[in-house]
């Protein structure tokens, strides 16, 4: 087991070889506890249980469960069970379908005795080329960055504000929207955080608070409420998201809150950066607010909080009257127009059809394709 | 004591005369607990303590901590040691200096033998006086309310929401931002209230959705994250709050996150309005984002949630890693452009100098007389 004081990444292959060893991510920030997965049912039982969460991590995770099933049974049927029970572990996630397709499509055409090699080899490439995508997101961010900062008197640092986990423990390294942070920071620019807590189910607290910490990356936790009135105060100097869903349009899903941050952020001129890979384009939609379903989550996580007591384990606490009432939409919709840039492993561009357009033209054309091919029908 | 099950009021004299009762407001929703203050130290206890809270509530107890100081010793000192100890309890609150003002003018020239029994008296008087204004702010409320439900399709219910606690709770009764919900309820107009949760200190959860469910006034509680969600959805026809401070110029201060909801409000062209008592507006102030001094409170409250565990007692619980270091501002300010119109006791205005002027025209000239003689001296 790696020092439990540092993860190097939220995910890693045994020194055995095979098993994978995985960051529990619903201890953090009580307990830093590595779990070590065996099995498909381990890899499907770790995503739905969010032992691992965010979208690029849990795609990893899937192909590793692809070659723990091949390691087990490389017959045609076994990887058919793996796809299928692997896809329904998260329904929403994009990335889990396009790493199970990947796997899916790299194993078929070849013989059962080269699949369980060929599958933990093309895991490991998918798990790398995560951490790429998202070093190159980090560097496209880090000029907006140093834009900024450059305006700025000498000496002071750069103030990000950011929302829920897209952090390094939500993909293999560096993380979407904490990507250029992590990077600004081990260039020893001066830069702070202010981390939102992201109720209900507390991600910023949690897990970016906890994620920076460990690098040594300087910030403060703030409620969720308070977004509004730093940016107005001027403490801010720019605010950087991750995205679940973006349209072909540049309207942006993201986890719950979002939008309220970027409607303070337009309101004072603060630039609302939000960073994703391109497989987090959904080419077939245009219209953000009336077309992306937005998943709708217990009731239980709004009128409890779990957290750490005085002495003993991680507890639920009611924070409200017992069976109050309560709603809770997993994620909202930022409307193109409130966001000043999107950030991409390919570069920057304008949240809008003709900047995501420029930046993916392979992309934007096969899916105008087949949008038309399916209104045809 | 009374049924524990409906509070009338959170604060009242008890069968004996002399003894005040109040609700212990920091064990709620978990638990009603009423609290007996017998001296000047249990009155003021209870406001720093927060078993009372909300500025009208606590100018009532400390009216009342004046009448028990009063019956042990009426003598001149005695007054100005209550005066002096209950000032310091919670020093922003408006209403409190007012109610102590009111109480020290009305005992000071009379003989000592007289005291007591006149500050017990003027104290209900207080109390009732509070409760008569904030029925005039429901129904100056009732017509916004009637005006925005005759638009909508017959049958359909008037979607409000709020947040933090303006509630009956923080007053003698019926609330400021409440009041009109209350009010429309009792006249069985059919009504939804959204309880925005309020962290850092979760009021809306612990305390809004535990007496307008007390009422049983039809609610459902939201994380604060989710209001720009819900109003840009169109699920949302006013937004009501209440307000700890409002400038000559309509700027108001509310609980942290309220900006946040106006920004929503305005976005999508909902109503926002800022129901208060005449006495909350410092007549002394233009600008409210400089001039409004902003609480800045413990970090612990954002670091950990206060709430009930499946057993035992009331328990706080840790969100954040340790030693996570937080901002926590307690209010920001609302700029008078984004809210759409004041309720208050004497009726509806603009949120200007204009529109306060016009309804408070006594208040507003002898505060331009004061704010002149002092730019003189």
């Amino acid at each position: 087991m790696p020092d439990p004081v540092r993860i190097e990444r939220p995910l890693w292959l045994s020194p055995n070889g095979w098993t994978v060893e995985v960051l529990d991510q619903t201890l953090l920030p009580g307990q830093v506890r590595i779990v070590r997965l065996r099995s498909l049912k381990d890899a499907a039982q770790a995503i739905v249980s969010m032992q691992v969460r965010g979208a690029p991590l849990i795609g990893v995770t899937a192909a590793y469960g692809v070659a723990l099933a091949m390691r087990s049974d490389p017959s045609d049927s076994s990887l058919e069970t793996a796809y299928d029970q692997l896809i329904h572990t998260r329904p929403t996630a994009v990335n889990l379908r396009w790493a199970l397709d990947q796997m899916q499509a790299h194993l078929s055409p070849l013989p059962p005795a080269q699949r369980s090699q060929a599958a933990y080899l093309r895991a490991a490439e998918l798990a790398d080329e995560d951490a790429r995508i998202n070093r190159q997101i980090g560097e496209h961010g880090l000029q907006l960055f140093r834009q900024i900062l450059a305006r700025k008197p000498p000496g002071t640092a750069l103030q990000v504000m950011t929302h829920c986990n897209a952090g390094r423990i939500a993909t293999i390294e560096w993380g979407t929207a904490t990507a250029p942070i992590y990077l600004a920071h081990s260039l020893g620019i001066p830069i702070h955080v202010w981390v939102s807590e992201t109720r209900p189910r507390n991600q910023g607290a949690a897990l970016t608070a906890w994620e920076l910490g460990e690098r040594g990356v300087p910030l403060t936790l703030i409620p969720d409420n308070s977004a509004g009135h730093l940016i107005q105060r001027g403490l801010v100097d720019l605010v950087i998201v991750g995205a679940d869903r973006v349209t072909a349009s540049g309207d942006a899903a993201n986890k719950i809150g979002t939008y309220l941050k970027a409607l303070a952020a337009a309101a004072h001129k603060v630039p609302f950066y939000v960073a994703f890979p391109g497989t987090t384009i959904d080419w077939t939609l245009r219209d953000g607010i009336t077309e992306i379903p937005i998943e709708q989550r217990s009731a239980r996580e709004v009128t409890h909080v779990a957290g750490m007591p005085p002495k003993g384990r991680r507890v639920e606490v009611a924070i409200a009257p017992p069976d109050t009432a309560a709603r809770n939409d997993a994620f909202d919709v930022t409307p193109a127009k409130l966001i000043t840039s999107f950030i991409t492993e390919r570069g920057l561009c304008s949240a809008s059809a003709r900047g995501l357009a420029g930046l993916y033209p392979d992309q934007a054309r096969s899916s105008t394709r087949s949008v038309r091919a399916r209104t045809r029908r």
